[in-house]
């Protein structure tokens, strides 16, 4: 039993975010009063009055006790729940609880218009400023999460309610709302036997199932995804493509279409990408062209897959002209992220990943980043619960970003924070010869020391980010580079726009910009820098 | 000068369509009964009662002479307006004429509620039908389009006329309405030199643009494509392939991106399809993928392309398992068919095409297929104004049917009319054996004595449809072949469903069925018709 407690002062909202989130969720509601009220045989106005609040008090515990057993259900509770020990034991044993909150003035302005509340009833404005404060607390140490409901509909309320029970649940769903094709990101521990139920439940028609992995990932994981699809009546077929970004060729794409129409994949079957990201946007291409478009999962094996390449829909195909020059825009069905995958991922691998978890939490916010300054040491040892809160942060994220912004404007731009110049430096270099990790990483912190110097950041800013880069073993190991180079190769990026180079840049923690840095300026950091 | 006239009785809505017509088409609206009151004065029932109808007659021929010189605008016509013959050669002499048409009862209705019009007070009932009678054939003599109004809508009848104006300019404008993407199909004689101005308005930011032809084509077509777009001021960027339909394969595509990636294309520049169905799918494959999707101008040089497969945003790629088994959906822009490219086409590629203006012609309805019937020698000769009439009747139809299906089902699969057997026929004798045209033309002779067998047609539905096959020069040049290599060729066909062979039926002109024919059936038929 875990039923989903909705607690708050009068006037919160929670008998209407309630119904609301039992609908969303497919469950019962119930509202604690109307028990009371039925088991009573009398309204909760006329108990007060011939009987007095504490027979009130009384009848409220049995009506919360006489949930044990019953189906889980979205429960609405009375104010004055959690004025009693009983009650609060009751509540954290049947559930989740959950606190919206409310102001004094605000309450009393949602209730102005309605009767039959005794305790609002005369002196209400003192009373109720009163009553507040005194349960504050009470509600604030009970409430596993709280939700702030002022100046906010109840719709957008019980989104967020169902948003938390969505995260909090195992697996962890985090919904990625792009317009007419959203889907969820599922992120947990131990997920991968799960696979072949998921794909049956978002691809009901689908028999064959590819799985496109590479060969280091498919000695791992591959017999156990197999195994997870053929549990649910499916039949796989895997592609082995060799590991490395040489994979993202328009041959090997070619073979593996070939591939698929050999294993007589049709329209209604499913492709799998198990794998980082060179498996995610090859099969992704393939998914999304083959038979101009076949349902697409991603398992992402690697920390920068999870946390940032299996999701947003990218898909793409290296020409010798460049990287990702061919591609499409293809969401997935749905993307399975199991941390427990990552165990085995190499030390370098792992480093590029918390460069990504690093820009993550500077972008997010002052909570994310803190979170990861406290854990930075957790995450280097990859312990398990570390590990899922990170990437789960991550997910959650890029999620937020991508929605609404399929095809990359304005504020998905702030997710290349550190990867202009990051780019730049494992393209001068030769790709392959910096880790990706570490070059966005120096891309980050001189997107800092640029922030700081252009006046948009407050100084000490970009000495935080160093230490947590630090902290995150995201340092040295770069050879030295031509202050010229670098500037030509940013300029010719394909993101530049008619030379213009545009700089993603982080000012305070949660909040980023997109700068067209001028050209001196720009030459004179990057000279400053390669010296420094 | 070329104003809108809107003409018909009383209560047809000409006001109401004709503010909306002129906002649609960015013209002046005007109400002539306004104009009247305006140089009168004082209102139409004033004139009425102090002057009496003639005068009335005489200031409304007045207002309409008036309009003379002025800009083109939507005018909405009195009622009365056909009466006097001197306006019904002022009418027909300013512009096109469009007569609403209403029911007496229905005009009587939608009046009800007002006053002030002099003819309809008293004996309502009675007048109005009278005067409908006298008056409907003058309107239907004098318009060049009638557009029915009972039971629409006044935003309806107005997209109803402004489809036919559209339709009407030169070049004829055909909306394909897919959701979030809508664009046009220009249909016309000569009209390859405004591309350049096309491209500009369509693709504002573009300054290369890709010309993807075969070298057929290219030296027909070529320069004078260039020569449109750069006196544009535009870029263009040759490729051309070799011809035929081996140029639709993975490296042929493969190629043509790493020469878009050579020639820097970027992602506001554009790509034109010059050719036939096999250049469109090849470059719009490329379109859709390079950089994840680049704006796409398709211009048709075949009759086949023309009125079928440069509609529909389908783009699609060989492999050596079958045809088309990698695409993408992909919207173009906007297409320019210039049914002037179609003289230099070779007879048996004309053919081809001819099989799908017959096809349309049964699909779309009586007229369009009486029209076909009337107008197959014309065609034959390739007469230019029966072409462009032909082409504009197939875009029409191609367009309404993809409206709201982009991803073909229902509706889109009676396009597949005589393909079923048809592919069949071309796959068992290998492709580029049997002209596609032929093929087409004996399929749909199969589906309709099948549809008459069925017991789903009339008797005489079939030959019908031969004649008019014959009449079109579609007949003969096929060899023999096996019934079951038939039959087991259309069942492992990609579009069949578990085996199970669908039909594209037409039971009657403009209506078509899909059945899933039973084997048994299926064979004794191939079987007789193999020997008949």
């Amino acid at each position: 039993m875990s039923h989903l407690f909705l607690t708050g002062f009068m006037g919160a909202g929670k008998s209407t975010v309630g119904r609301i989130v039992a609908d969303r969720l497919g469950l019962p509601f119930v509202d604690l009063d109307a028990v009371v009220e039925e088991r009573e045989g009398r309204g909760i106005p006329a108990i007060f009055s011939d009987s007095g609040e504490e027979a009130f008090r009384c009848a409220e515990t049995d009506a919360l006790a006489s949930l044990a057993g019953e189906p889980d259900a979205v429960v609405a509770c009375g104010g004055g729940i959690v004025l009693r020990d009983e009650n609060r034991e009751l509540l954290k044993r049947f559930g989740r609880v959950f606190y919206l909150t409310v102001t004094a003035e605000e309450a009393l302005a949602r209730l102005g218009e309605h009767a039959g509340r005794p305790l609002l009833e005369g002196e209400a404005g003192r009373m109720a400023a009163t009553l507040l404060e005194g349960r504050n607390a009470l509600y604030a140490a009970l409430a596993d999460e709280r939700v702030d409901t002022v100046g906010w509909t109840a719709e957008q309320v019980a989104d967020e309610v169902v948003r938390h029970v969505r995260e909090r649940s195992h697996p962890a769903v985090v919904s990625v709302e792009v317009p007419g094709r959203s889907y969820d990101v599922l992120v947990g521990r131990a997920l991968l036997g799960s696979l072949g139920s998921h794909v049956r439940r978002s691809s009901p028609g689908s028999r064959r199932v590819a799985v496109v992995t590479d060969s280091t990932v498919g000695r791992l994981f591959g017999a156990a995804t197999e195994e997870a699809l053929r549990s649910e009546g499916l039949e796989p077929v895997r592609f082995d493509v060799p590991p490395g970004e040489a994979s993202k060729s328009w041959s090997q794409a070619g073979e593996l279409l070939g591939g698929f129409a050999s294993a007589r994949l049709d329209r209604r079957d499913a492709i799998v990408a198990l794998g980082g990201g060179v498996v995610g946007d090859l099969a992704g291409f393939c998914a999304a062209t083959y038979l101009r478009g076949l349902s697409f999962v991603q398992v992402p094996t690697t920390l920068l897959a999870q946390v940032d390449s299996s999701i947003g829909g990218k898909t793409g195909i290296d020409l010798p002209a460049g990287k990702n020059l061919v591609g499409a825009f293809w969401q997935p069905a749905f993307v399975l992220t199991d941390t427990s995958l990552l165990s085995s991922l190499p030390d370098l691998e792992w480093l590029s990943g918390l460069a990504e978890v690093a820009k993550t939490a500077v972008l997010s916010g002052e909570a994310d980043l803190a979170w990861l300054e406290a854990n930075a040491a957790k995450l280097g040892q990859r312990d398990p619960e570390a590990v899922e809160h990170a990437v789960r942060l991550c997910v959650r994220f890029k999620a937020s970003v991508v929605a609404g912004d399929e095809r990359e404007s304005g504020e998905r731009e702030c997710l290349n924070l550190g990867h202009t110049l990051g780019h730049a430096i494992e393209k001068v270099a030769g790709f392959g010869v910096v880790p990706h990790g570490l070059a966005v990483a120096e891309g980050m912190r001189f997107a800092a020391r640029l922030a700081e110097n252009l006046g948009l950041a407050e100084g000490g800013w970009a000495l935080r980010q160093e230490d947590l880069l630090e902290a995150l073993g995201l340092v040295g190991g770069l050879p030295s580079f031509n202050a010229d180079a670098l500037h030509e190769t940013m300029r010719s990026d394909k993101k530049a726009r008619g030379g213009r180079i545009r700089f993603a840049l982080a000012i305070a923690p949660g909040q980023c910009e997109v700068h067209v840095v001028d050209d001196g300026v720009l030459a004179a950091r990057l000279a400053d820098w390669e010296g420094g």
